[in-house]
Protein backbone atom coordinates (compact mmCIF):
# COMPACT_ATOMS: atom_id res chain seq x y z
CA UNK A 1 0.00 0.00 0.00
CA UNK A 2 1.18 3.50 -1.13
CA UNK A 3 2.45 6.09 1.96
CA UNK A 4 0.45 8.64 2.77
CA UNK A 5 1.77 12.32 2.72
CA UNK A 6 0.56 14.19 5.42
CA UNK A 7 1.45 18.56 5.50
CA UNK A 8 1.47 20.52 8.19
CA UNK A 9 0.30 24.51 7.41
CA UNK A 10 -0.46 27.50 8.93
CA UNK A 11 0.79 31.22 9.81
CA UNK A 12 3.26 32.81 12.08
CA UNK A 13 2.90 31.66 15.61
CA UNK A 14 0.06 28.81 15.09
CA UNK A 15 1.79 26.39 17.04
CA UNK A 16 3.46 23.96 14.00
CA UNK A 17 6.28 22.83 16.00
CA UNK A 18 5.01 22.07 18.84
CA UNK A 19 1.97 19.94 16.58
CA UNK A 20 4.41 18.25 14.48
CA UNK A 21 6.36 16.69 17.44
CA UNK A 22 3.45 15.56 19.01
CA UNK A 23 1.76 14.34 15.21
CA UNK A 24 5.31 12.08 14.78
CA UNK A 25 4.70 10.23 18.32
CA UNK A 26 1.34 9.90 17.40
CA UNK A 27 1.85 8.53 14.03
CA UNK A 28 4.77 6.37 14.88
CA UNK A 29 2.30 4.85 17.69
CA UNK A 30 0.21 3.33 14.89
CA UNK A 31 3.74 1.37 13.67
CA UNK A 32 4.25 3.77 10.56
CA UNK A 33 7.83 3.71 9.07
CA UNK A 34 7.73 7.91 9.16
CA UNK A 35 9.67 10.69 8.22
CA UNK A 36 9.43 13.86 9.25
CA UNK A 37 10.46 17.05 7.06
CA UNK A 38 10.55 20.42 6.41
CA UNK A 39 10.09 23.21 3.55
CA UNK A 40 12.38 24.67 2.34
CA UNK A 41 14.42 22.09 3.46
CA UNK A 42 14.80 18.32 4.25
CA UNK A 43 17.55 17.48 1.43
CA UNK A 44 21.12 19.12 1.63
CA UNK A 45 19.90 21.41 -1.16
CA UNK A 46 17.19 22.28 -0.07
CA UNK A 47 18.65 22.92 3.46
CA UNK A 48 21.02 25.66 1.77
CA UNK A 49 18.06 26.94 -0.24
CA UNK A 50 16.62 27.21 2.97
CA UNK A 51 19.63 29.34 4.55
CA UNK A 52 19.47 31.69 1.80
CA UNK A 53 15.74 32.53 1.54
CA UNK A 54 14.81 33.24 5.26
CA UNK A 55 18.27 35.16 5.42
CA UNK A 56 17.21 38.35 6.89
CA UNK A 57 20.40 40.21 5.27
CA UNK A 58 19.13 39.09 2.24
CA UNK A 59 17.43 42.33 1.21
CA UNK A 60 15.13 43.17 -1.65
CA UNK A 61 14.55 39.45 -2.90
CA UNK A 62 12.02 39.63 -5.92
CA UNK A 63 8.87 37.88 -5.69
CA UNK A 64 10.02 35.72 -8.91
CA UNK A 65 13.03 34.94 -7.31
CA UNK A 66 11.38 33.46 -3.37
CA UNK A 67 8.70 31.45 -5.66
CA UNK A 68 11.49 29.98 -7.85
CA UNK A 69 13.61 29.40 -5.25
CA UNK A 70 10.90 27.53 -2.89
CA UNK A 71 10.57 25.30 -5.78
CA UNK A 72 13.68 24.40 -6.34
CA UNK A 73 14.35 23.21 -2.73
CA UNK A 74 10.44 21.35 -3.14
CA UNK A 75 11.75 19.50 -6.55
CA UNK A 76 14.54 18.03 -5.03
CA UNK A 77 12.44 17.39 -1.83
CA UNK A 78 9.88 15.49 -3.63
CA UNK A 79 12.33 13.45 -5.79
CA UNK A 80 14.81 12.60 -3.21
CA UNK A 81 12.60 11.99 -0.11
CA UNK A 82 9.41 12.16 -0.28
CA UNK A 83 8.45 9.73 -3.53
CA UNK A 84 10.97 7.09 -2.81
CA UNK A 85 9.54 7.36 0.61
CA UNK A 86 5.70 6.66 -0.29
CA UNK A 87 6.27 4.15 -2.73
CA UNK A 88 7.94 2.05 -0.10
CA UNK A 89 4.86 2.29 1.94
CA UNK A 90 6.42 5.16 4.34
CA UNK A 91 4.73 8.05 5.38
CA UNK A 92 6.07 12.09 5.28
CA UNK A 93 5.11 14.22 7.29
CA UNK A 94 6.39 17.97 6.10
CA UNK A 95 6.24 21.34 8.00
CA UNK A 96 4.70 23.19 5.14
CA UNK A 97 4.46 21.68 1.80
CA UNK A 98 2.97 23.55 -2.23
CA UNK A 99 -0.26 25.36 -0.11
CA UNK A 100 2.89 27.16 1.41
CA UNK A 101 3.44 28.83 -1.97
CA UNK A 102 0.07 29.69 -2.78
CA UNK A 103 -0.39 30.69 0.33
CA UNK A 104 2.80 33.01 1.09
CA UNK A 105 4.34 33.76 -2.55
CA UNK A 106 0.59 34.13 -4.30
CA UNK A 107 -1.30 35.76 -1.50
CA UNK A 108 1.56 37.09 0.26
CA UNK A 109 3.62 38.18 -2.48
CA UNK A 110 0.88 38.75 -5.25
CA UNK A 111 2.26 35.96 -8.00
CA UNK A 112 -0.63 34.70 -9.78
CA UNK A 113 -1.96 31.42 -8.97
CA UNK A 114 -2.00 29.50 -12.28
CA UNK A 115 2.09 30.57 -12.55
CA UNK A 116 2.47 28.44 -9.19
CA UNK A 117 -0.13 25.36 -10.29
CA UNK A 118 2.37 24.95 -13.27
CA UNK A 119 5.38 24.80 -11.19
CA UNK A 120 3.37 22.29 -9.24
CA UNK A 121 2.74 20.14 -12.12
CA UNK A 122 6.27 19.99 -12.77
CA UNK A 123 8.27 21.37 -10.21
CA UNK A 124 6.76 19.35 -7.11
CA UNK A 125 5.72 16.13 -10.26
CA UNK A 126 1.79 16.99 -9.45
CA UNK A 127 2.82 15.36 -6.07
CA UNK A 128 -0.25 16.90 -3.57
CA UNK A 129 -0.72 15.96 0.22
CA UNK A 130 -3.24 13.24 1.16
CA UNK A 131 -3.78 15.05 4.59
CA UNK A 132 -3.03 18.73 5.42
CA UNK A 133 -3.70 20.12 8.66
CA UNK A 134 -4.06 23.76 8.62
CA UNK A 135 -3.49 25.47 11.90
CA UNK A 136 -5.58 28.90 11.55
CA UNK A 137 -5.28 31.91 13.72
CA UNK A 138 -6.13 35.16 13.55
CA UNK A 139 -2.74 37.28 12.93
CA UNK A 140 -2.56 39.54 15.82
CA UNK A 141 -2.44 36.45 18.30
CA UNK A 142 -0.31 34.48 16.33
CA UNK A 143 2.34 37.55 15.58
CA UNK A 144 1.94 37.48 19.42
CA UNK A 145 3.31 34.36 19.91
CA UNK A 146 6.08 34.56 17.59
CA UNK A 147 7.51 37.72 18.81
CA UNK A 148 8.37 35.85 22.09
CA UNK A 149 10.19 33.28 20.26
CA UNK A 150 12.87 35.99 19.19
CA UNK A 151 14.47 37.12 16.18
CA UNK A 152 12.46 37.14 13.25
CA UNK A 153 13.65 35.59 9.40
CA UNK A 154 13.05 37.58 6.53
CA UNK A 155 9.55 36.15 5.48
CA UNK A 156 8.35 36.74 9.47
CA UNK A 157 9.77 40.21 9.33
CA UNK A 158 6.84 40.86 7.09
CA UNK A 159 4.15 43.16 8.21
CA UNK A 160 0.68 42.27 9.67
CA UNK A 161 -1.18 42.86 5.68
CA UNK A 162 1.14 40.39 4.40
CA UNK A 163 0.35 37.89 6.66
CA UNK A 164 -3.75 38.60 6.78
CA UNK A 165 -3.42 37.79 2.89
CA UNK A 166 -1.32 34.21 3.73
CA UNK A 167 -4.18 33.75 5.82
CA UNK A 168 -6.89 34.67 3.87
CA UNK A 169 -5.18 32.13 0.89
CA UNK A 170 -5.00 29.28 3.49
CA UNK A 171 -8.06 29.40 3.93
CA UNK A 172 -9.73 29.61 0.32
CA UNK A 173 -7.46 27.17 -0.18
CA UNK A 174 -9.24 24.60 2.19
CA UNK A 175 -12.35 25.84 1.46
CA UNK A 176 -11.67 24.57 -2.04
CA UNK A 177 -10.51 21.41 -1.15
CA UNK A 178 -12.75 19.79 2.32
CA UNK A 179 -11.59 16.61 1.39
CA UNK A 180 -7.77 17.33 1.99
CA UNK A 181 -7.60 20.29 4.07
CA UNK A 182 -8.74 19.77 7.73
CA UNK A 183 -8.90 23.21 9.63
CA UNK A 184 -7.72 23.87 13.27
CA UNK A 185 -8.24 26.55 15.31
CA UNK A 186 -4.79 27.20 16.82
CA UNK A 187 -6.09 30.03 18.94
CA UNK A 188 -6.72 27.20 21.54
CA UNK A 189 -4.54 25.89 24.47
CA UNK A 190 -2.09 24.06 22.47
CA UNK A 191 -2.70 21.01 24.00
CA UNK A 192 -6.08 21.06 22.65
CA UNK A 193 -4.72 21.86 18.77
CA UNK A 194 -2.29 18.85 19.14
CA UNK A 195 -5.26 16.93 20.46
CA UNK A 196 -7.16 17.92 17.24
CA UNK A 197 -4.27 17.10 15.10
CA UNK A 198 -3.75 13.51 16.09
CA UNK A 199 -7.36 13.46 16.23
CA UNK A 200 -7.43 14.23 12.64
CA UNK A 201 -5.14 11.71 11.44
CA UNK A 202 -6.91 8.89 13.88
CA UNK A 203 -10.04 9.91 10.99
CA UNK A 204 -7.93 9.97 8.07
CA UNK A 205 -6.07 6.13 9.00
CA UNK A 206 -10.09 5.11 9.96
CA UNK A 207 -11.16 6.11 6.65
CA UNK A 208 -8.60 4.73 4.43
CA UNK A 209 -8.34 1.26 6.16
CA UNK A 210 -12.21 1.18 5.40
CA UNK A 211 -11.85 2.15 1.80
CA UNK A 212 -9.48 -0.61 1.68
CA UNK B 1 18.35 55.72 -25.81
CA UNK B 2 17.61 52.45 -24.71
CA UNK B 3 20.75 50.84 -23.64
CA UNK B 4 21.58 47.30 -24.76
CA UNK B 5 21.75 44.33 -23.60
CA UNK B 6 24.78 41.89 -24.81
CA UNK B 7 25.55 38.14 -23.95
CA UNK B 8 28.60 35.99 -24.28
CA UNK B 9 27.47 32.31 -24.71
CA UNK B 10 29.81 29.01 -25.33
CA UNK B 11 31.00 25.86 -23.88
CA UNK B 12 33.77 25.18 -21.40
CA UNK B 13 36.97 26.05 -22.63
CA UNK B 14 35.44 28.88 -25.02
CA UNK B 15 37.66 31.99 -24.23
CA UNK B 16 35.02 33.63 -22.33
CA UNK B 17 36.75 35.13 -19.87
CA UNK B 18 39.54 36.73 -22.38
CA UNK B 19 36.91 38.08 -24.69
CA UNK B 20 34.82 38.90 -21.56
CA UNK B 21 37.84 41.40 -20.54
CA UNK B 22 38.15 42.28 -24.28
CA UNK B 23 34.82 43.32 -24.96
CA UNK B 24 34.90 45.50 -21.62
CA UNK B 25 37.25 47.50 -22.50
CA UNK B 26 36.34 48.00 -26.56
CA UNK B 27 32.89 48.98 -25.76
CA UNK B 28 33.76 51.64 -22.88
CA UNK B 29 36.44 52.98 -25.31
CA UNK B 30 33.07 53.43 -27.27
CA UNK B 31 31.98 56.34 -24.43
CA UNK B 32 29.22 53.72 -23.01
CA UNK B 33 28.65 53.41 -19.81
CA UNK B 34 28.69 49.62 -19.39
CA UNK B 35 28.11 46.92 -16.49
CA UNK B 36 29.55 43.60 -16.58
CA UNK B 37 27.96 40.57 -15.16
CA UNK B 38 27.29 37.00 -15.11
CA UNK B 39 25.08 34.08 -14.65
CA UNK B 40 24.17 32.34 -12.46
CA UNK B 41 25.15 35.56 -10.18
CA UNK B 42 25.75 39.43 -10.30
CA UNK B 43 23.66 40.18 -7.26
CA UNK B 44 24.20 38.97 -3.69
CA UNK B 45 21.62 36.69 -4.34
CA UNK B 46 22.34 35.33 -7.56
CA UNK B 47 25.87 34.85 -6.24
CA UNK B 48 24.66 32.67 -3.41
CA UNK B 49 22.60 30.55 -6.25
CA UNK B 50 25.95 30.38 -8.26
CA UNK B 51 28.33 28.98 -5.31
CA UNK B 52 25.21 26.63 -3.95
CA UNK B 53 24.25 25.62 -7.94
CA UNK B 54 27.86 25.10 -8.93
CA UNK B 55 28.97 23.15 -5.62
CA UNK B 56 30.83 19.95 -6.43
CA UNK B 57 29.71 18.19 -3.05
CA UNK B 58 25.82 19.21 -4.18
CA UNK B 59 25.59 15.89 -5.19
CA UNK B 60 22.61 14.40 -7.26
CA UNK B 61 20.93 17.94 -7.91
CA UNK B 62 17.69 17.10 -10.00
CA UNK B 63 17.25 18.65 -13.28
CA UNK B 64 13.83 20.93 -12.37
CA UNK B 65 16.20 22.47 -9.10
CA UNK B 66 19.17 23.43 -11.09
CA UNK B 67 16.60 24.91 -13.73
CA UNK B 68 14.79 26.62 -10.92
CA UNK B 69 17.80 27.60 -9.29
CA UNK B 70 19.53 29.41 -12.20
CA UNK B 71 16.25 31.16 -13.33
CA UNK B 72 16.25 32.36 -9.55
CA UNK B 73 19.05 33.97 -10.21
CA UNK B 74 18.57 35.58 -13.52
CA UNK B 75 14.92 36.85 -12.17
CA UNK B 76 16.67 39.14 -9.49
CA UNK B 77 19.65 40.22 -11.72
CA UNK B 78 16.82 41.42 -14.75
CA UNK B 79 14.82 43.77 -11.68
CA UNK B 80 17.62 44.69 -10.08
CA UNK B 81 20.63 45.48 -12.55
CA UNK B 82 20.02 44.94 -15.74
CA UNK B 83 16.30 46.43 -16.40
CA UNK B 84 17.43 49.52 -13.97
CA UNK B 85 20.43 50.02 -16.25
CA UNK B 86 18.79 49.67 -19.53
CA UNK B 87 16.48 52.27 -18.36
CA UNK B 88 18.91 55.07 -17.87
CA UNK B 89 20.73 54.10 -21.16
CA UNK B 90 23.70 52.11 -20.10
CA UNK B 91 24.57 49.04 -21.43
CA UNK B 92 24.97 45.68 -19.45
CA UNK B 93 27.08 42.59 -20.64
CA UNK B 94 26.43 39.35 -18.91
CA UNK B 95 28.61 36.24 -19.02
CA UNK B 96 25.66 33.62 -20.02
CA UNK B 97 22.11 34.55 -20.05
CA UNK B 98 19.03 32.62 -20.48
CA UNK B 99 20.24 31.36 -23.91
CA UNK B 100 22.48 29.11 -21.22
CA UNK B 101 19.53 27.36 -19.99
CA UNK B 102 17.77 26.53 -23.53
CA UNK B 103 21.73 24.47 -23.74
CA UNK B 104 22.70 23.76 -20.74
CA UNK B 105 19.27 22.03 -18.42
CA UNK B 106 17.24 22.01 -22.02
CA UNK B 107 19.62 20.43 -24.52
CA UNK B 108 22.60 19.09 -21.54
CA UNK B 109 19.68 17.79 -18.68
CA UNK B 110 16.31 17.29 -21.42
CA UNK B 111 14.48 19.88 -19.91
CA UNK B 112 11.64 21.06 -22.26
CA UNK B 113 11.83 23.66 -24.47
CA UNK B 114 8.73 25.23 -23.59
CA UNK B 115 9.26 25.04 -20.11
CA UNK B 116 12.02 26.98 -20.69
CA UNK B 117 10.46 29.34 -22.65
CA UNK B 118 7.84 29.94 -20.58
CA UNK B 119 10.32 30.45 -17.44
CA UNK B 120 11.96 33.03 -19.66
CA UNK B 121 8.97 34.97 -20.27
CA UNK B 122 7.60 35.65 -16.38
CA UNK B 123 10.90 34.79 -14.45
CA UNK B 124 13.31 37.04 -17.04
CA UNK B 125 10.48 39.06 -17.87
CA UNK B 126 10.78 37.86 -21.65
CA UNK B 127 13.58 40.08 -21.54
CA UNK B 128 16.14 38.91 -24.26
CA UNK B 129 19.81 40.27 -25.39
CA UNK B 130 19.88 42.41 -28.06
CA UNK B 131 22.92 40.89 -29.10
CA UNK B 132 24.34 37.36 -28.42
CA UNK B 133 28.34 36.29 -28.96
CA UNK B 134 28.09 32.42 -28.99
CA UNK B 135 32.16 31.20 -28.86
CA UNK B 136 31.62 28.08 -30.72
CA UNK B 137 34.68 25.57 -30.35
CA UNK B 138 34.41 21.68 -30.74
CA UNK B 139 33.99 19.96 -27.25
CA UNK B 140 37.46 17.90 -27.35
CA UNK B 141 39.67 21.10 -27.69
CA UNK B 142 37.43 23.44 -25.07
CA UNK B 143 37.71 20.56 -22.88
CA UNK B 144 41.39 20.28 -22.99
CA UNK B 145 41.62 24.33 -22.93
CA UNK B 146 39.44 23.96 -19.59
CA UNK B 147 41.01 21.07 -18.13
CA UNK B 148 44.81 23.07 -18.33
CA UNK B 149 42.27 25.27 -15.71
CA UNK B 150 42.09 23.45 -12.75
CA UNK B 151 39.65 21.52 -11.14
CA UNK B 152 35.98 21.45 -12.57
CA UNK B 153 32.43 22.88 -10.95
CA UNK B 154 30.03 20.67 -10.64
CA UNK B 155 28.54 21.34 -14.08
CA UNK B 156 31.87 20.88 -15.58
CA UNK B 157 32.68 17.66 -14.11
CA UNK B 158 29.92 16.38 -16.77
CA UNK B 159 30.82 14.21 -19.52
CA UNK B 160 31.08 14.67 -22.84
CA UNK B 161 27.85 13.80 -24.33
CA UNK B 162 26.37 16.09 -22.18
CA UNK B 163 28.32 19.44 -23.34
CA UNK B 164 27.77 17.62 -27.17
CA UNK B 165 24.19 18.21 -26.48
CA UNK B 166 25.07 21.70 -25.15
CA UNK B 167 27.07 22.53 -27.80
CA UNK B 168 23.98 21.47 -30.41
CA UNK B 169 21.23 23.48 -28.35
CA UNK B 170 23.89 26.80 -29.01
CA UNK B 171 24.32 26.50 -32.36
CA UNK B 172 20.64 25.69 -33.10
CA UNK B 173 19.61 28.53 -31.16
CA UNK B 174 21.83 30.66 -33.20
CA UNK B 175 20.31 29.37 -36.36
CA UNK B 176 16.85 29.87 -35.75
CA UNK B 177 17.92 33.52 -34.61
CA UNK B 178 20.42 35.07 -36.70
CA UNK B 179 20.14 38.69 -36.24
CA UNK B 180 20.43 38.33 -32.93
CA UNK B 181 23.14 35.66 -32.76
CA UNK B 182 27.19 35.70 -33.87
CA UNK B 183 28.83 32.53 -33.98
CA UNK B 184 32.20 32.87 -33.55
CA UNK B 185 34.38 30.47 -34.16
CA UNK B 186 36.92 29.54 -31.15
CA UNK B 187 39.15 26.92 -31.92
CA UNK B 188 41.14 29.83 -33.04
CA UNK B 189 44.09 31.74 -31.33
CA UNK B 190 42.79 33.73 -28.63
CA UNK B 191 43.39 37.17 -29.96
CA UNK B 192 41.48 36.52 -33.30
CA UNK B 193 38.67 35.55 -31.56
CA UNK B 194 38.93 38.45 -29.26
CA UNK B 195 38.89 41.05 -32.08
CA UNK B 196 36.07 38.63 -34.34
CA UNK B 197 33.67 39.70 -30.88
CA UNK B 198 35.25 43.54 -30.91
CA UNK B 199 34.10 43.12 -34.50
CA UNK B 200 30.74 42.05 -34.23
CA UNK B 201 30.18 44.83 -31.42
CA UNK B 202 31.32 47.74 -34.07
CA UNK B 203 29.14 46.04 -36.53
CA UNK B 204 25.73 46.38 -34.53
CA UNK B 205 26.20 49.73 -33.02
CA UNK B 206 27.03 51.40 -36.35
CA UNK B 207 23.60 49.32 -37.42
CA UNK B 208 22.20 50.71 -34.53
CA UNK B 209 23.36 53.91 -35.55
CA UNK B 210 21.98 53.76 -38.89
CA UNK B 211 18.31 52.79 -37.77
CA UNK B 212 18.35 55.63 -35.73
Amino acid sequence: MKGCLVSLEGGEGAGKSTVLSGLRSHIEAHGIVLHVTREPGGTMLGEAIRALVLDGSMRDVCAESELLLMFAARAQLVRELIKPALAKGEWVLSDRFTDASFAYQGGGRGQPQERIAELERWAADGLRPDLTLLLDVPVEIGRARAERRGSPDRIESEKSDFFDRVRASYRERAGHEPDRFRIIDSSREIDEVRAAACAFVDQFLAARRSAK
